[in-house]
């Protein structure tokens, strides 16, 4: 018999002053900002509510809300690229999370290492990061 | 007289594709992180409307969208902790902004470095980054 009470048994942190600390907005989400580590390369921004924030920390796993499919987004679970997260930091006013993360493959649905592939060049957006990853490989299908 | 269509005259850029690639939320906001040229470090985030880019753009210094105050926050105006452009990016599905910045002395308003001065260590936060600049210098009063 298991008792997770008994002495010398690990206690999972509740991570409530985590919570705490971070302003939900009126949608009960925060913007989560995904930078790689060692790098130190901005790969994407995406939320996240309280379930996914609290998935995170007690997988190790970064875990987003979708707001398009209005559910947990386990980054990677469809495309492999998972998400590793290695520090976890709150902004000033609890309104910004940044997550430091060892990305598998690429970050964005487009095959590109990072979502911030388009950058100003003359006055105009210009692609400045290849496709690393075929998407039909990344989501198994192709677009034909 | 100077006419500012006349053959040779530097012929400023509209922003037009920018402005157009980007999603602005229902508020007419976007949101922005600032990244520090070089190091990498991840600075603030903060939001911009369609002014605050275009006169990012324009003048090379960035400017925010204060929700607080309902205003262009022209970042450094009072504190004198400017950001000058380095690179503007945007995203995937151009709803968030990366600016990449060269920063005048500390980002945030505690006098840190960052604002990402917490970090999750042993299930708690626990500040990471020391204050650099009393804050009663960046806003010209104490809190007395």
């Amino acid at each position: 018999m298991t008792d997770a009470t008994a002495p010398g048994a690990p206690i999972e942190p509740s991570f409530d002053d985590v919570i705490a600390a971070i302003s939900f907005n009126a949608d009960g989400l925060v913007p989560a900002i995904a930078q790689a580590e060692g790098s130190g390369e901005i790969l994407m921004m995406a939320w996240m509510n309280r379930d996914a924030v609290l998935e995170t920390l007690r997988t190790g796993r970064v875990c987003y809300w979708s707001r398009s499919r209005k559910g947990l987004w386990r980054k990677g679970e469809t495309s492999g690229q998972m998400q590793r997260l290695k520090d976890f930091r709150v902004d000033c006013d609890g309104d910004t999370l940044l997550v430091i993360v060892e990305q598998d493959g690429v970050a964005c649905h487009t095959g590109r290492r990072s979502c911030f592939y388009r950058a100003l060049r003359d006055g105009k957006l210009e692609i400045i990061q290849d496709v690393e990853t075929d998407p039909s490989v990344l989501y198994g299908h192709t677009h034909k």
